[in-house]
């Protein structure tokens, strides 16, 4: 599953993979700038990342993560809304990783500075997509689970690729 | 209950309000620092505050929420600490409500560029602790709950002042 959670929209994406090939699941989006309170915000985000998991399972959970923000404002309040969308997975144990923007459309297009459409071009061509949403928030959320897929085990394009499992699995001794 | 959720400590502490007046029921700290991988911290903060809430099961929630940092990488980091404390609270449905570091040194000591010492000096006096932690992160968790007491109903001190409950009275149209 790919997340890219934002304070105005929450975009996700859902694929399957069976026999190392993609097959497209959902997705959509929580459209979140008609509320003004920041805390429903931030609820509708917590409640609808796990809902997707209980619905879905996900294996895996890919966030896009923005390093940069106009101001430290927006960026704390985008550290909110992502610490939210994380502590969804957190809670259920599955692994995140987060990929900066630019790496994501650089794994889809080829070309890190690519457009929104561009990336939803590129999206619709490998998973045989009849069509696009008119928003393309949903399919940023998209582009982050196959951007994910395509790195499988090449931990290098991927920041602070980590969990639970894996923290527990390296460091046994620190748990407890 | 009050907290301080950092990245490297979170501070909490918890007030109970009898006939309007506070008993000191717990303080603590929850050291991170010696965790480097990110998401292990975040799921210590989401984890120990649903305890904390599911073990003193608070009527409301105070956090200590700087506005600033140093850098927009800090915030950032800040943010997702936040978000997950903030997601612990949401998902029991307990309102929250933040307050710079400057309030709450200025509701505890009446002045807001007070030392960490001095603000638990006076936490000491007015909880008749009979004695203070080493580390003084775990008072400034039980500032923020001790602000908010002297809080209660004047809304200006507080910043967005809300919650779940609060939204759905206030909103019924626009849920469902």
């Amino acid at each position: 599953m790919g997340i890219d959670p934002g304070t105005q929209i929450m975009g996700f994406g859902i694929i399957k993979v069976i026999n190392k090939k993609m097959q497209f699941v959902q997705m959509n989006e929580l459209v979140l700038k008609k509320y003004d309170d920041p805390y429903l915000k931030l609820k509708l985000i917590f409640e609808r990342t796990l809902e997707l998991i209980d619905t879905y399972h996900p294996d895996e959970i890919a966030i896009e993560a923005p390093f940069y923000a106009k101001n430290v404002q927006s960026m704390l309040k985008l550290g909110r809304a992502q610490g939210v969308a994380m502590a969804a997975g957190l809670s259920r144990q599955i692994p995140i990783t987060e990929y900066l923007p630019k790496k994501i459309k650089m794994a889809i297009t080829g070309n890190g500075n690519a457009s929104k459409e561009q990336v939803a071009k590129m999206l619709q061509g490998v998973l045989a997509l009849k069509s696009l949403p008119k928003n393309l928030d949903s399919t940023d959320g998209l582009a982050a689970a196959v951007c994910h897929f395509y790195n499988a085990g090449r931990v290098e394009i991927g920041t602070t690729y980590t969990g639970w499992e894996a923290f527990v699995k390296q460091n046994p001794k620190k748990i407890g």
